[in-house]
C-alpha cells in the first residue's frame, strides 16, 4: 500500500485577510544579504522593528548575523523570552520603570543600549551599578533625523567621557541611523546625501579616538543605503530591516544603483471578494486595520485582472478598481496583495501563514506585535 | 489603627505608549446617548468595531443597547466568548469555512446576518438547515456608500422571496449604512443627504410591505447621522460607535445641529519625550504602530505648552513641535494626545488603561483586536 502523504492545507482554504509570508522568497532574501555582507566585511545586525519575530530572528542570526536590533524594551522582552540571546536596543530608554526592566534583560541577554543625554547616562549608570551588571552602550549621533542623538562630535566626547568614569556603564561605540535618506528613490543622490550626513558621524568618531576612547563598533545605516554604508568603510555593522521583505515603498527605492534586484517581495496581504453588486469595482475584507496607512496603498498581485488597483474603503474595507468598467467580479473570490509599508502593516498581525507555493507549511507568531512600551 | 488604603497606581508611573480610556467621561457619553435615544424612541445598536471590547459591550447593554454589531466573523467570536450574546454581523458572511463559523455563532448566541445576493442567501439557507438552526438576515441594502448592499428595491424584494422560501433563514428586516456621510462636518449638508441617500432604503422596505413581507427592523446610521437617522422616522435601530469615544476626526463634526457638544474626548495615548537635544521639537515614543494615520494626526493635549503639535516621525516615533522655537522640552517628560481616527488607533492596542483623574483603576482587554477574520 503505498504511503499517503499528509495533506498540507492550502492558502484558500484559510481565513482572510491573512498575511501571507513566502518562505522560499523569505529564504532568498535573507541568502543575499548574507552573501553580500560577507563579500564587503560588514556585519548584519537585522532590525527586528520591521518583522517582530523570533523564528525569523532565529533564521539571521543562523546565516551570520551579529544579533537583533530592537526599537523598544518591550519588543526586546518579547524576543528575549522567546530565546533570542543578542538584542541591541537603538532608541534611549528613559523613566525609572523601564530602566529597570532594562536591566533585567540585561541580566538575561548580551544586551547593547544607547544615550544620547548626560541626564539619561547618569540614570543608566547608577542602575547598572545597583544591578551589578555593566550595560553597553553606544553613544547616539544625530546624522541628520534629529529624531534622536548627539548633535556634535564634542557632545559625544563629553558623553563618552560620562561613560567611561562609569563603573556601570561600557562604551561600545557610536550609532548614526540616517532613517531621512533610506526611501530617497534614485541611487546617486541618495549616496551623496548619506555621504554628507554622515560626516557627523565620522567626526565622532575621529574625535572619540583623539580622546584616547576605544571605538568598536559603529552601527547605523538600513535596506535603502545599506550598499552605500559599506562602500564608506565607516560603520560596522548595518542595521538593514525591510530587505527580508520588500514592500510597495520600497519597490521604488533603487537599492543596488546597477538596476538589480537581489530582494523581492515575500510579504502578503490575502482578501476575500465579500461584495460584487457593481461593474468596475468590487468590495474586499481589508482595510485600515489590515494595512499600514502612512504610506503607498497596497499592490493587488494575484487574483485579479491586469490593472487592478486597490483603494481603502474603511476600517475593514478595501475597493477593487478594474481596469475594464464593465469588469464585474464574484463574491467569495480571493486576491493578494502586495503590503504597503511592511513594518506597521505586520504589527497588526498576530502571526505570519507560511506558504511554500499553495501550501501553508506554518505559522509564525509574532512575537514582538503591539509591544511599542 | 486607621485603615490604609490601597494606593492606586498613578497614570504617570505606567507605561507608555498607553491607550488610556477616562472612564468618568466614557459614562457620561453613554449615558447622554442612551438618554437621547430613549427620548426619540429609536433603539441602539452600538457598533463594537470602534471599541472591540466586552466591558464596554456590556456597559452599553447594561444602559439599554437591544444588542451589538460587529464586522467580522471573528470579532464577534471574540465578544461571543467573552460573555455578549446579542450581536449583529453588519457585512456579508462569504466562504464556506466563515459559514461555518457563524453557524457556530448562530447556536451559542443571539445572532443576525446580513446579505446582499442570492448566491450567499442560498449558501446561508443550506448551512443553517443543515445546521438545525435559523439565521436571522437583514437585507443589506446599497444606500449610496457602494461597499456592500443591493441596488434597488427589486433586488431586495426578489431577495426576501428567496429568504422566505428557505427554512434556514429568518427575515429580520433591512440594513443601510451611509458611512460616507458619517463625516460631513456641516450638519445642514449632512442632514441634506442623509435624507436624499436614505430614500432607496424607504422604497425597499415600501416594496417589501407591498410583496407581503414584515419589516420588523431597520438598522444603520451612525455617530455622525444618528439625529438626522432618528428625525426621518425611517430606521428601528442606529449603529452608532464614535460617540463612547470622539476623536481628533469626529471633533470637527456638528453632531447636534445646535452647537451642544453632549459627547467629549474620553480616549487619549499617552507618550514620553525620549530625546529632546534640538529647541523648538522633541521626539516623543508613539509613531505609525501606536496612532491611526488614515486620518488627522493626533491632537496634544496636556504636558506640553499650548499650541504644540505632533507630527509622526516613524515607525516608534512622534515629533512635537512647540509654538515658540525656543522651547526646549526635557526628557522623560509626558503628554496627552487626543486619538486621531478611535477605530483603527484602537486595534493597535490589547488593553484600555482605564483611568478616573491621574488614577489607574481598571484594565480592559480588547477581546476583538486584531479579529478581522
Amino acid at each position: 500500500m503505498p504511503k499517503v502523504d499528509q495533506k498540507m492545507p492550502r492558502i484558500d482554504e484559510t481565513p482572510t485577510p491573512a498575511l501571507v509570508l513566502d518562505l522560499d522568497i523569505l529564504e532568498s532574501n535573507i541568502a543575499a544579504m548574507t552573501a553580500w555582507a560577507k563579500q564587503h566585511g560588514i556585519g548584519l545586525r537585522p532590525h527586528a522593528k520591521t518583522h517582530k519575530c523570533a523564528t525569523i530572528s532565529q533564521r539571521q542570526l543562523e546565516a551570520g548575523a551579529l544579533g537583533l536590533c530592537c526599537t523598544k524594551v518591550g519588543e526586546a522582552e518579547a524576543l528575549a523570552a522567546a530565546g533570542i540571546a543578542r538584542i541591541a536596543i537603538t532608541a534611549p530608554v528613559l523613566t525609572p520603570a523601564r530602566i529597570r526592566r532594562l536591566m533585567d534583560l540585561n541580566r538575561q541577554i548580551e544586551l547593547t543600549a544607547v544615550v544620547d543625554e548626560m541626564g539619561n547616562a547618569d540614570d543608566l549608570a547608577a542602575a547598572a551599578e545597583a544591578a551589578g551588571k555593566p550595560l553597553k552602550v553606544l553613544i547616539d549621533v544625530d546624522v541628520g533625523t534629529h529624531r534622536t542623538g548627539v548633535t556634535s562630535a564634542a557632545t559625544a566626547v563629553t558623553l563618552a567621557a560620562l561613560i567611561d568614569g562609569r563603573q556601570g556603564l561600557e562604551l561600545g561605540g557610536l550609532q548614526g541611523y540616517a532613517g531621512h535618506v533610506q526611501h530617497v528613490q534614485d541611487y546617486r543622490i541618495r549616496k551623496i546625501r548619506t555621504e554628507r550626513d554622515l560626516q557627523v558621524l565620522a567626526e565622532a568618531r575621529d574625535a572619540l579616538r583623539q580622546a584616547g576612547f576605544e571605538v568598536a563598533v559603529i552601527s547605523g545605516g538600513g535596506t535603502g543605503s545599506h550598499r552605500i554604508d559599506a562602500g564608506m568603510g565607516l560603520l560596522t555593522e548595518v542595521q538593514v530591516g525591510s530587505y527580508v521583505f520588500c514592500d510597495v515603498d520600497y519597490d521604488v527605492v533603487d537599492l543596488t544603483g546597477d538596476g538589480s534586484r537581489p530582494y523581492r517581495n515575500s510579504l502578503f496581504v490575502d482578501l476575500t471578494v465579500i461584495s460584487a453588486n457593481h461593474p468596475g469595482f468590487a468590495t474586499v475584507d481589508g482595510g485600515y486595520k489590515n494595512f499600514a496607512t502612512d504610506g503607498p496603498v497596497p499592490e493587488v498581485t494575484t487574483g485579479a485582472p491586469a490593472g487592478t488597483s486597490y483603494r481603502f474603503f474603511g476600517d475593514h474595507f478595501g475597493r477593487l478598481e478594474f481596469a475594464d468598467t464593465y469588469h464585474q467580479a464574484n463574491s467569495g473570490e480571493r486576491v493578494r496583495c502586495i503590503v504597503s509599508h511592511c513594518d506597521p502593516t505586520i504589527n497588526l498581525y498576530d502571526s505570519y501563514t507560511c506558504v511554500r507555493g499553495d501550501e501553508v507549511v506554518e505559522h509564525w507568531p509574532i512575537e514582538g506585535r503591539g509591544r511599542g512600551d
